[in-house]
């Protein structure tokens, strides 16, 4: 049951010829999804390709919701994003700020040029949220006939997540409850049978990074070694893969959602 | 009355010899502010310094009120930001995103040289807060001994602001009512005499752009040519040098309590 | 049966946690294996993630061959390489020359800091070759301590194809009896149901373009279309999924070889 | 009295609304002016905003000489130049010689969007001369439809100043006799109340380092600290505000010509 | 009768003015060479002019074999490749891996604006292979109407060597039997006294390094000073003048016949 | 008696083995001279390498002058240069302004490796003058202890000229008087043998464009077309060898006393 990040379904791009991806760019409203993840260090109980996994499973369930009535295709992860403040734990493969923004832009530039309507890139790594928002800047610079739009994943979450946490504020940061539910669900195999140790994290400034949902006006260069021995933070303890269901299934409403606006609004 | 761009005051650091500098420099917990605006079109009313304006009057209200207690300096505003989506209207100098972030780069490395305990980008500009941001993680990185922050100083109101505005959510967009009062107080022979009429802005998705407030996950790139014709947002019509005051006045409590907050956090 | 490019087992860097990463790493003569890609069109028969999926199986394969005796951990592939010469068929993503340079530098330098005594860049695309030489030998001078190398996985079919191969000289090129028996092999869902028409390529000059295996001295810049009207080039007619086995079972062979012999060499 | 380096007057860019730059730019033979500053130490009697104050105060002032027959603006003084030589000083913030050499470039594109028949780079900085006269090159070769000059405003002093020196040759290099005289005349409250020692500079080679008006063939790097424990140069001690008053006229006179010249000699 | 790097003759661009270089350019089938070499230690008996000063004789000699029957033309040798696994022994100058590829891109840019309608790189470095073949790629992809082409001229010999070698394999390396040879009757003056001691490399991976004309796929990275302590692979002690004329001469005829078919095949 | 550009002599980099220029580097006040010419159009009479031919012959005669006392090394000259302006007349090469910038740090930085106390840029050509003078800084404060230096060689004679010239101000501008008489005598027969018309350039400002000996303070970019029809201005009619002969023999003289003071200064 398990998806898979290779995507090989009808809306991975990889699965197709080019004649059948032009084909479907060429359609009336037609949407590009780029997966933008990370391979980063997630604690001791989770894998390090977790935001990789995470983001492609979410697009990959957005585009298949929409798939009869929309042109859609969705890229495979670029699963290499900027995580210099993990590096110290190892396992971390991180791009330079401005080669990261590079690739993006040749992924959008060649990828456009078969015809899509609009652009969405998809993030599910926080530390990629300012260099995603700039290639939406400077793609959309560049491309005044498509749409080109940004979103990072767990965003969507932020209204409905109070329904399902168990945790308080601060419990669903990297590696907690969030995540740790979201990979019981879609990558069991992968998450360590061990103990699963909450991490209260110590930041004196209001900032979004002790918790997904929640965050002041200042933003705060830590390495990540500053906050957390284990390398993850919050409350994974109480993490479920029941919530994990729930919280895919509500991720994917709220894509859908997102989709078939872009979709409708870029229809000549 | 008028505060001056130039802050030819004590914390003012082109007002300083280089002994001066490396002296304040020196002190436990010293802190160095740099302001971030642009050049870019405001509307029918505004000039096009108004980003740089008042994040140099704010930078400078901010540290005056500390200067007592806080070794701090301020540089002159980087008053070139990165403004592409507003060429279109003229009167908009804008650097490519790699450049500005080079500058901030540059100007934080070697201005740290002189041994500040922490550095604050102080941003005026919304199309800057990506590129600001990932100044913040680059130079962190680079300098693991000093304390790297970053503030959009507008966001600074956000708890305040339903006091002082009058107008509904999106009256608050670019040129609107807050930056108009803002401008009316601060720098009023600047402002143009005609109507300031109210524009609507009508962008499909939910995003921070319509209001300086609020906004929902999605970014977005759009020619701010598609939002107005005037070039600026909102209800600028409804401003008032008297909530320019008082605003101004809020925002420098905020800004103290920031600067405070981080002098104590970085003292040995 | 078929391998997953995912490559969720032992030897995927993905699957495990940064801990077990610096572990496999920290052992004696361990080596990290980086595929690299494309996302290039292959003609009307084949899947534009062809390079991908066979360079990240090769990997997996010889990796998994080894794995009980050499410490040994396999990055996803690198999707996305260098075609402009493909662009013109669409379904093509390829990046800057430049831009791949530093994508391969970056998860280089990032990935070696958890301490492996072996690098092999293993390339899946012709238009890759001359770039991941030319970044081996920066990583190189960049990495004293590692033993960087680089690999072409189908040159390692160079000596058996002849045993194995129906076409004639030229047969193998693009798309040809080569990739198409090994994609029948391993992802046959993906390989179009048509005919697969023999393609001969009329080149002046005495390349090494028209077949994978055979080549002279001289290099020269074609755009693709001015090879083939299909994008494939050779006899994918002659292709099986048996020939495909052969040929992947052999490739292990090759690959495990050298894997051995880099393990045996950086042993202390 | 004292100009501001603000210069909110009527031909200051920052001072106007979008559509007054387009129309001032686009009249016959409209003038655009780029001060060019550094913030860098100016020994123990001269604020490090020396060169980007005084540059700013001599482009207003010629701006101001033509307004009334020449459609002209100036733009705020690029506060940050290329200082790499003073660094050891302190109190100094410069840009990388190629980032800056990039600002000049987009403010300068961006800048003519409007519609400028002419651009001068207008630069107060010794260190600035070479990669202001480079980047005449680029923008000129980018823009064959404006013509763009560069000027360093001191060397207009060249053919006057020998009427006005006290000083010998030498005794007018960084901080001395004239940057002290001007600084005195425009900005008394920034310069230091105490000594300024006269300071010999024992420079080997025939340059133009010694003295800003004299100077060899050769061109020579030296870490400031190597001519100057003060990090000034020359003779400080003759400076008066008489003198600066009258270089200050002076060079009014020369620039005001140049720009008639230009705005004259690009009339259609 | 040693020819001359400088090359004097009809066929050297730098012997022509402007509009002589325009009108050959301008002929049917005209090429273009670019003659790229090195300057790096060659062990003590080679002076470090070595590829540079071949691969400029050996264009030459080709564009006069061919001058009564093709519009063709020799830029001088680039004379500084990318070297840095020489940079120990001393004497070498080297560009970074980009920097040259820059270098090659703008001669290629700004040569190619006079007419040609072909341009071959000609090599005369094995550190340099790599890099020619992705200039060749990027040159080709932003110039579509000129045939670009890249050829390392000692892979000419590769089908005659074995009539004229006494070495075994390995005998040809840096240094060795092919290069000492070639320069004995080329550029006698230059080749030590001395001995020239046979040197055996310990490669212990099959790859191209060990002797010009074999290897095996793989690419690896060493720092020159691993293979030998004087800097020279091979047999420089079975060189001959003789030899050397003999290679000369059938290079000659293989680049005649190159040179040739470009012409050609290029011709309307 | 033609000097070689190549210069096989005791002084040439290319004529030695890597240990021979290690040890002329290690003897005290060792100089390396790095000839910085261009390929660009001189008019109908002048070959397109005169500015590398003649800063070539004047670096090794000077070179030659003082190598009895003085351990000095010349490199072969850098042919190609910045001349953007002289591309509309065809036979030009020119590198981007940042790529020459580039390749002159990459050239001091190898060589300087060997172990010079002191770096010479030797340049030939107007256009290379704020490049090669940005390069000075850079590479001086890249290497605090190696003395750096530029020098554009013709500059030397400024104060000799006016004993030579028979031409007005203007009479010795690119390809006039100076340029074609040092052809002449050291390159007669690639000196064209038609009429070498008299061009006066109409140049508005007072530059040193005019003349290589005079001009004022103004930087303005011109495409050299808006001053010459045939490329060249000045008086090449007054150009004679024996006035040749002069400039050769005065140059060395000045150029033989710079070697020798660099070579003093720079002894411990």
């Amino acid at each position: 049951m398990e998806p898979d990040v290779t995507a090989t379904g009808r809306t991975a791009w990889g699965s197709h010829t080019a004649g059948e991806i032009r084909e479907i760019a060429s359609r009336d409203g037609s949407v590009l999804v780029v997966p933008v993840g990370s391979m980063e260090q997630h604690g001791e109980h989770l894998p390090v390709s977790t935001d990789s996994v995470l983001v492609a499973e979410i697009a990959a369930l957005g585009a298949e919701r929409v798939a009869d009535d929309v042109p859609i295709l969705v890229l495979p992860p670029l699963w290499s994003g900027y995580s210099p403040h993990h590096l110290s734990f190892g396992g971390t493969v991180s791009l330079e700020f401005d080669h990261m923004h590079r690739v993006l832009e040749d992924v959008a530039t060649t990828a456009l040029e078969n015809g899509f309507d609009a652009l969405l890139l998809l993030n599910g790594h926080g530390g990629n949220v300012s260099l995603l928002n700039g290639a939406v800047s400077t793609i959309g610079t560049a491309q005044p006939d498509v749409e080109v739009l940004g979103l990072t994943y767990f965003r969507l979450a932020a209204e409905f997540v109070g329904e399902i946490r168990d945790s308080e504020l601060g419990g669903m940061g990297h590696g907690g409850e969030f995540e740790t539910s979201l990979m019981l669900y879609l990558r069991e195999e992968l998450v360590g049978d061990g103990d699963r140790p909450a991490t209260e994290m110590d930041e004196p400034y209001e900032t979004g990074i002790s918790d997904m949902f929640e965050g002041g006006p200042l933003a705060v260069y830590r390495g990540f070694e500053e906050y957390s021995a284990s390398g993850a933070i919050g409350r994974p303890d109480l993490a479920s893969a029941e919530k994990g269901e729930r919280l895919y299934d509500r991720l994917g409403d709220e894509l859908e959602s997102v989709l078939r606006d872009v979709h409708d609004r870029n229809r000549s």
